[in-house]
């Protein structure tokens, strides 16, 4: 087929008609299908159905009844799990609540007010706190940075990870550049895995700042949807290696594992930043739900277990990554303006399409009755410069529904080409 | 039995000799009990064995999935569940996590960095800020705005509140002070309820700051021990009835009334505090968990069933408290060493011994093997500037253990008074 420019007036306006025939027929259909989060579908939670099935004894092997106060830092089982997958050893880790979001909050916030270990000062004491936010990246991360009054600076992101050039320059030259945020492996949106050159160089990279830390969302650590799965260094080793074990904290949480919003969570630093950490905490609870963390250690058991029980998860979501692959292929190719690529694990598929019409098909979309995560979203204070990245979260709808959306965007991303070549 | 200051030296010097040799035996025994907490006991954990009876329909009524992420303050029915109890409405309600601590914990949070509704600017950017700290009162709220800095002003704590002159007094002329820590029912560690009185006057004084707040921790609401029970006037309808209806902020949660730490907690104010702050909350986190949420719907049910639940929990404690009182009044009454009052419900009891003695108690105590809260604790900044307060927490030990710690808690005091009067 045809690229777009390279058509005839009178194509294009016989295309356009037959776009909007197709729209407003998908629209008069009244669908509601919402693709806007990274959220888990019904089925999906039924992996987890047996997840209660041993709640009589609420006691830890050591002893500790989960039922009473106590433990600010977790139960000790839930730490050797976590150890376990990251190769961390168990006083590198804090076990949190139902939301690793709420620890990544939580840490930034502590910077400000009281500061973290081996700071000078809390940053809220500083006239400047600069963040470098490789885009396309996480909305939740940058809501966060913005809401504590951080200036963002969008650094480019690379099939291998951030542009790693600019994040050495930047932070080298300027000690205001107080952190980084990443989701090192199937990042959200654009799927890839940090390479371990990148790893290697986000782990010994001069800072300007001697408290510039690296937020390493480790969201999707095992949510792989094909074998081989991607690998990820652990960044752990080469901030040892390369002398900053404090550079690091590294999250993750069994919220796309188990129950999403009611797993646990945890953080992960070095044992010095932890022990640091865990006073500040002290004085803000008592500690998190145990009970909650003996039911997931019970459940998931071990990390080869874990690894089994995602392989279970990548065979419900992987045919609907597919479908997005497919329809969108079948729809768009060739023609020059969607671009994708089907990541190898994580919840998102990053779509890009020309410069200046992603904010338009995703209103075409929502107005069709396809709820899409709003263009923009995946950039610093939510303006993507080139108005271009979408992200697709196809993991909850059903796969008749989510193929039903992918024809609809199809058509909404043509229409806004059409009218952005036209204008 | 005359008192310690009237007896000659030799009886004093045979007195002593008496104390220090069963202070020994008591030594030697090796004991090990903690009674520095308000820490729940195994029998009354036990009265929520049948809390993960259905586990198999985890849907609201509505159809929320709470395996799923959703619903930022919670669900409906548990926010209803606290609107009864409570006589508010749901709109003026927010479910938190595990820990009503944290809540209280992040809402001075946000106070110092972002501000609350109605602000003109958080307190962060403010020379000064002051709080209010009836006392003895809640180490844990006292270790927290101490972590943010802020001067802490004891107020002193009387049998129906606060001292209401004072706390008028300074708040109407400082605008630094920006709010007061209170515990109404039940206090902690004094163990009494607020009077009518005192709920209107906080509701309805003139404060010199119009960002100055009421955390009102009603960790004890319905934790009675005796009928009838104290009953606490609704500040909430006090506040509104004086123009005030942004004034307070609740707390409370089910830590005492289910599991201690794998409970439910909640936060009350009004609906446009509530409503600004869940703006500030939703950057923070998706929601907390649901699951543990409806599972508690489902095993407490409703506001006449909660009472009949605590009236279990009372007959668990109310004996140890008695065994407090029999023990200490065997050993102790008529000697003018020592003053106390079982209170009406809640988790403490708050025991005065001569000025300059309760550190000496608490240290005597702890040598012999029975662990109470430092001596101090129960006031801003650790200091007892009379050193007098101890705080008695006698719900988690046996009741043999408890009697066992009463008699030896006697012969410390007697031993740290009898070292007083002699140095």
């Amino acid at each position: 087929m045809q690229k777009l420019e390279n058509r005839s007036k009178e194509e294009l306006i016989s295309r356009r008609k037959s776009l909007s025939e197709q729209y407003e027929s998908y629209r008069r259909q009244g669908l509601k299908l919402d693709m806007s989060r990274g959220k888990p579908c019904p089925e999906q939670l039924e992996l987890s159905e047996g997840f209660f099935a041993d709640t009589k004894n609420l006691f830890t092997e050591d002893g500790t009844d989960c039922r009473n106060y106590g433990l600010l830092d977790g139960i000790k089982e839930a730490k050797a799990l976590f150890a376990e997958i990251f190769g961390l050893s168990t006083d590198e880790i804090f076990i949190g609540g139902n939301s690793s979001l709420n620890l990544i909050y939580d840490l930034i916030s502590k910077a400000f007010i009281h500061g973290l270990n081996g700071f000078e000062k809390p940053w809220c004491r500083l006239d400047k706190v600069r963040f470098l936010c490789p885009s396309p990246g996480y909305d939740r991360h940058f809501a966060i940075t913005e809401l504590f009054g951080v200036e963002m600076i969008t650094i480019p992101m690379n099939d291998d990870g951030p542009d790693m050039d600019m994040v050495e320059k930047l932070t080298a030259e300027d000690d205001s550049i107080k952190g980084i945020w990443c989701v090192p492996k199937y990042s959200n949106p654009t799927g890839i895995t940090y390479s371990d050159s990148v790893v290697r160089r986000l782990a010994s990279m001069k800072t300007k700042a001697n408290d510039s830390i690296i937020m390493w969302d480790n969201a999707y650590a095992v949510h792989d949807l094909y074998e081989p799965s991607d690998k990820l260094l652990d960044i752990f080793s080469e901030c040892r290696n390369a002398g900053n074990p404090g550079r690091i904290y590294m999250f993750a949480s069994t919220s796309k594992i188990t129950f999403p919003g009611a797993g646990i969570s945890m953080m992960a630093s070095s044992r010095e930043n932890i022990a640091h950490i865990k006073k500040l905490i002290a004085i803000q609870t008592i500690g998190n739900d145990k009970i909650n963390m003996l039911l997931h250690v019970r459940f998931l058991k071990n990390a080869e277990n874990i690894r089994s029980h995602m392989k279970k998860h990548a065979e419900i979501i992987r045919p609907k990554f597919e479908a997005v692959n497919e329809i969108l292929g079948k729809n768009l190719s060739g023609k020059g303006i969607a671009s994708w690529k089907i990541p190898k694990g994580g919840y998102f598929i990053s779509l890009n399409v020309p410069e200046g019409c992603a904010k338009r098909t995703v209103a075409l979309a929502r107005n069709a009755g396809v709820k899409l995560t709003p263009a923009g979203a995946t950039f610093p204070y939510g303006r993507d410069p080139k108005d271009s990245n979408i992200r697709l979260a196809p993991t909850y709808p059903s796969l008749d529904d989510l193929r039903k959306a992918m024809e609809i965007l199809s058509v909404c991303i043509e229409i806004a080409v059409s009218e952005k070549v036209s204008a």
